[in-house]
């Protein structure tokens, strides 16, 4: 096989990949992370298992950019209502309750394994943690740039913080999975407050 | 032994409560939640398993005491500064960073432990979560008596979901323990203007 060729065979179409990520999120709700094996996800998914460490590097990665792929709408760079309440209520609308019931559920699952997989808490801060928090922060640079949010505010450094909060209070003291409604309002209590938009 | 001596054999001083809360702090320490067993506590504190039961019920029960016992100050009855602001930062203060780091990584284990025992998970609702918000609750309270915020306010229901906010994304985000430094920011960046408090 000339190296040409070689090159070929490793790459993987769109569809692949997604029904590769769809089988290794099947696999983690069955089973759950610690559990779940890459001669699993090979077998499942009628790969070898050389390809899937050539393309995903390991496990780790692989969940990572599975749950990744999950998220709805993908990247929120297309999304631009004029409003920091129009654009954060927008992310909020992409998922319906029962997707946020689903994530919910398979986050919690992850939250547990990143604690004794530091390999896993890496990936999660590499392909989701870091790509949400830009987001958030392109979110708010706009609404600075209109004027809408003071450039100095301090609550800009706690954007994040205040969305976590959301749905790790939510889970526990709640014992509810975040709801469109919950996050809403939570929305208009506390985010746009802390930023000194009001309405 | 008559009734009225075994009735006192199983009272137990305020000095050897504290004592026992010490231990099963320091085996969850070195062992975590699932691996403590009422036989290694009733060894190390050198008491029955049968007085460790009838007092406790069982070990989420002791577990989550022995937790509440161990937060600084105790309750938050006393606490009363005049301001929400001077409230909130006063319970800040009460821990230092060495004591909030100890028990953050107690927290987190814990965290991952209720995830598969419903019966901690009962036992911190009753013993941690909802005295927690009650006092939350009176503080706020006493903000809306004083006037200084209003009791149509809708951050209201939200306000141990900003807190635990904080907590929880300081250490998935952040990879660090919550400091009073970061906690007073937080404060004063989003739990007040949120309630319409400036300065």
């Amino acid at each position: 096989m000339t190296e040409v060729a070689a090159a070929r065979r490793s790459r993987i179409t769109p569809e692949r990949e997604a029904e590769l990520y769809e089988a290794v999120l099947d696999l983690l709700r069955e089973v759950g992370y610690d559990a779940l094996t890459m001669d699993a996800v090979a077998a499942r998914t009628r790969s070898s298992k050389a390809t899937l460490y050539r393309q995903w590097g390991g496990k780790a990665e692989l969940v990572a950019k599975a749950v990744r792929h999950n998220k709805p709408g993908g990247s929120l760079l297309g999304l631009d209502t004029g409003s920091l309440r129009g654009d954060l209520h927008a992310l909020t609308l992409r998922s319906d309750d029962c997707e946020m019931e689903q994530n919910s559920a398979l986050m919690r699952g992850l939250a547990m394994a990143i604690h004794g997989n530091p390999d896993l808490l890496k990936a999660f801060r590499e392909h989701l943690i870091e790509p949400e928090m830009a987001e958030f922060r392109r979110i708010l640079q706009r609404a600075i740039d209109r004027g809408e949010v003071r450039a100095d505010n301090p609550a800009t450094e706690f954007m994040v913080h205040m969305m976590v909060g959301a749905f790790a209070a939510r889970t526990l003291i709640d014992e509810q999975p975040p709801t469109q409604r919950f996050l809403l309002s939570y929305i208009d209590a506390v985010v746009l407050p802390a930023f000194g938009v009001t309405g």
